[in-house]
């Protein structure tokens, strides 16, 4: 129940990152390697606070992580928390085409019904 | 460019809708069929006005809608909106394991070429 729990918590906290298009943006950037802050600030025309706010966001909901290195603490991506928010979609879309499977099987029935008449 | 920033605003509410537990299990009982406010209310230990109130942000985002029969107005899925949700995430994921394939031939070439001396 417990880990249930923390799923959820951090499913609420990933989804709430992606819903911003700067995040999502840091994100792809950081898939062809760690960066850091200033590095990510560059394609903004944003001021480094508001990158860093951007950061700190990912970092919580887990997303990132930031490099030891006292000086520059480089970004780089965690991929749990967005496989979990992939899982839950995944799931989502699995019912949402079984339903469909369901509704396919049962107009042919239907029709094979008919074809018997 | 309009049609990228559509997919931008459609993605932020999108995920801002997502990142909620109630909501999340709402979309997951419609994914089985439609429903009526009411019926949708009954698993949750929550006032109509709040289950009300997280339906029009689902329907806000686009990711639900309702029908027009005056009385019932019953809550049926849109797929659209999480689909692009999907796409999102799974550009991201291959970019990802793309890289890690590019670390596995770096790898690979390395490994052979230590052999080669």
């Amino acid at each position: 129940m417990v880990k249930l729990e923390q799923t959820e918590e951090s499913l609420n906290s990933t989804f709430q990152a992606l819903a911003d298009p700067t995040r999502r943006k840091i994100l792809m950037q950081l898939v062809s390697g760690e960066a850091t802050v200033l590095q990510l600030a560059e394609p903004f025309q944003m001021s480094l606070p508001g990158i860093s706010k951007h950061i700190k966001v990912l970092e919580k909901a887990g997303l990132i992580e930031r490099g030891k290195s006292a000086q520059y603490r480089p970004c780089r991506i965690k991929a749990e928390a967005l496989e979990e928010a992939n899982l839950w979609l995944q799931q989502y879309k699995k019912l949402w085409e079984e339903r469909f499977d369901r509704l396919d099987q049962y107009l042919m029935d239907l029709q094979q019904t008919k074809g018997k008449d």
